[in-house]
């Protein structure tokens, strides 16, 4: 509830599982908590993210926005730059702005986790796909 | 890791479960992903929060950092200042800076939540106990 009558600065928002604002993306689909769409003048974005078997983020970067990672479950192989774990339920990352990451589950069944973007300005930090780059379209281990 | 050798500003810390640092706290256990004295440099960071039945977070405030609250396990009573809802596991609550709140374990078993929060210069921004002020103290219901 945006309490505009109060002190326009002043903004909280509850969301319930069954309000998500689901977006279909490639190779995974999003559950947005919190998104510019859903919430205005937001500093953190919120989004679940439920990837199929087999499937993943590729790599890519946000050149302005940091962004923290944590698997709600299944198990996720999850790349920083050149470094790769393996992450289960209750496993997380932190990474900064500019750091290339990619996230593929490397279980079965399907990965869920959560991923909290913090742009500086707004929602145009935006996502840069690095994944047909090197040294990143060479980093993943033969299946 | 951090990649000291590569650039100084980039940044980023895998935490499995197991290397989460532990911090008791006045009705609750906090479980540290990302904490001033576990990375440096970071501009948010995370905890998972255990709170006994019956126990919880009373009403604070934190002057300068914006936060998201994510039910893992169990049914929260949440309060963002006069407003109150149960959540539960999925469930979410974004809180700008300043904005008063309180999370009370209103279930039976513990109640599991992740808090992730984004200080803009910093730790010192810090937390205020506002929960023996009205109207705040007068706020929970009765049990």
């Amino acid at each position: 509830m945006v309490n505009w009558f109060l002190i326009m600065s002043k903004n909280w928002k509850f969301v319930k599982e069954k309000d998500q604002m689901f977006e279909r993306a490639f190779g995974r689909d999003h559950y947005w908590h919190y998104h510019p769409e859903s919430i205005e003048g937001a500093e953190s974005y919120m989004v679940k993210v439920v990837v199929p078997e087999g499937d993943g983020h590729n790599f890519h970067v946000h050149p302005k926005m940091h962004e923290i990672l944590y698997i709600l479950k299944g198990r996720a192989e999850q790349w920083i730059e050149d470094e790769m774990q393996f992450l289960e339920a209750g496993d997380s990352v932190y990474i900064d702005a500019d750091v290339v990451h990619a996230t593929f589950n490397a279980g079965v069944g399907e990965l869920e986790f959560l991923a909290i973007l913090s742009p500086p300005n707004g929602w145009r930090a935006g996502t840069v796909d690095v994944s047909k780059e090197l040294p990143y379209s060479g980093y993943r281990l033969k299946k």
